[in-house]
């Protein structure tokens, strides 16, 4: 049996765990991330939790075939160098050639989101099929695109960004600076945005009580708890981010007719009071899908081991 | 050396043609679809037409090694049936085991975009690249991905349509029946509803002139001839076909990546008139074009012989 280091690199924490060639995760262990520290010093403690991980695993290094990360980012392969992560301060920084002197076994480093997805494809709520699109609701709209089970990261592997295909023509600013984007409509900050407006529009609404009158208080969990409770304003949002979601969906669903959409991000804990709906409005949005169907929508099954499994296997490829 | 049989079916025209295994074109022989028919005499026909193409090669079918074909559909990979074909009365017919009576060797089928696309990259417009999206400006938006210089006709074979990709979400009824699709507003149909609304808005434009004062006699190419004299009407018509047609090609870009973007169909025979304003248009509202860049756009080289030499190349698979 081989062993793989998977290494799930954020801007608070180095996740870090040991998985077998099956993606069965045997032990983990976790350090904060010190942004603030000079770049050869942050790989070092990287590496450093990687190798914390191989003990608590009860194995010695040379247990290990290989060692995958997913980074908030992705390697440039003309030049090697990591492009851009925000919140670690690294731009066209040589982490892939830093990281590898810390380790005698192959090093591959590839986009976080893309790590995720890659992890529900092999032991997670895709396992099943070999080509998969996986979205995450959060803070903004992640993506990850497998086929054949590998990773498709675009032709060039700078990224496949579902998040920034466009939605609205013209429409609303995204975090990226381009308007109209799918993310600037179907993340969960997206959602919380909706529901702050339509509380202003409708202060009766009881989404209003929800967040203690405060309207910087509101999640995104609040437009689905009140929706539920039967709250006309909080439907109509609820209702409308979904739209937003499928119509979104449609155009990925449109282009790679994938065997299987994973919805992963906080929202995702929704279940099936946003699976059922989207589906239908998937169904109905979708072209051709009275003809060829639509694919399977599915809720992500690995929380945050998904990043990990995922690193870990880049190590298959 | 070996031969291949590639033919292109259309509601018009079965257009066959014998290419060498490099894709260049030795002979062609068309010859009128006659949609009328019945499926086995239509059937009989293509076959036909593809063994006149032989013999205006001045070879014999002992040296074809294949026969690719494209169609305005594609061929379900669970049932083998070609789905749907309007223009030829089609619905779920054996099209393939029905062709491959008529020869000896293997038969490959594939929609017709989607060997333009093939035949671009191979032999045309993006000979240089290995990864390419093809979109066909003209009635529809019809469109072929590349990737690795094979085509990419989604994960189950049954299409990547750029065209009903999302642009305007809940926007004008494409002929596909959704709402706000690319096609809806950058086919070459869309841009002649485009410049009928801005006569009617604007009567004093010369594209009412052009047009004889009969907008129903309104053709994609006047806008562009009216905006070439100057006509502020027909400007303004052409800058917002063109930021459309960025808008829908930047999604695809933000998944694909590809290394070049070729335009075909009659738009594209505008050349730097419509190329120029596009890559800027493109480079302005691209996700992270100035980190990364934008593909090369070109325009499509081989007009009619795409689909002929793509159907080819199939043989090659």
């Amino acid at each position: 049996m081989k062993y793989y280091i998977g290494i799930d690199l954020g801007g608070t924490n180095i996740a870090a765990g040991i998985t077998d060639e099956n993606g069965k995760i045997i032990a983990k262990y976790s350090a904060k991330t010190n942004a603030g520290k000079p770049f050869e010093e942050l790989v070092a403690d990287i590496a450093e939790t990687g190798k914390k991980a191989v003990e608590a695993a009860g194995l010695k290094m040379s247990d290990i075939s290989a060692v995958g990360m997913g980074t908030p980012s992705c390697i440039n392969p003309q030049t090697n160098l990591l492009v851009h992560a925000n919140n670690l301060n690294w731009q066209n920084v040589p982490l892939y050639a830093e990281l590898k002197k810390h380790f005698s076994v192959p090093v591959y480093i590839q986009n976080d989101a893309a790590c995720a997805a890659l992890g529900e494809a092999s032991n997670g709520a895709a396992a099943d099929y070999d080509n998969a699109v996986m979205i995450t609701l959060g803070t903004g709209v992640g993506s990850g695109i497998i086929l054949n089970k590998h990773i498709f990261n675009g032709c060039d592997d700078m990224g496949a960004e579902v998040g920034h295909t466009k939605l609205v023509h013209n429409g609303q600013t995204c975090t990226c600076g381009q308007k109209g984007c799918f993310e600037a409509y179907a993340s969960a900050t997206a959602l919380i945005n909706q529901a702050k407006a339509a509380v202003e529009d409708n202060p009766g609404s009881i989404m209003n009580e929800m967040c203690g009158g405060d309207l910087s208080a509101m999640n995104a969990k609040i437009p689905f708890d009140a929706a539920k409770q039967g709250d006309s304003t909080a439907k109509s949002v609820v209702e409308k981010y979904i739209d937003y979601l499928a119509a979104g969906l449609s155009s990925v669903i449109a282009l790679f007719r994938p065997q299987a959409v994973i919805i992963g991000g906080g929202i995702s804990t929704e279940g099936d009071y946003l699976i059922k709906p989207l589906k239908q409005r998937l169904y109905d949005c979708t072209f051709s899908a009275e003809q060829i169907g639509i694919p399977e929508i599915v809720t992500a099954k690995l929380g945050n081991d998904a990043g990990i499994i995922g690193a870990a296997m880049l190590c298959k490829a």
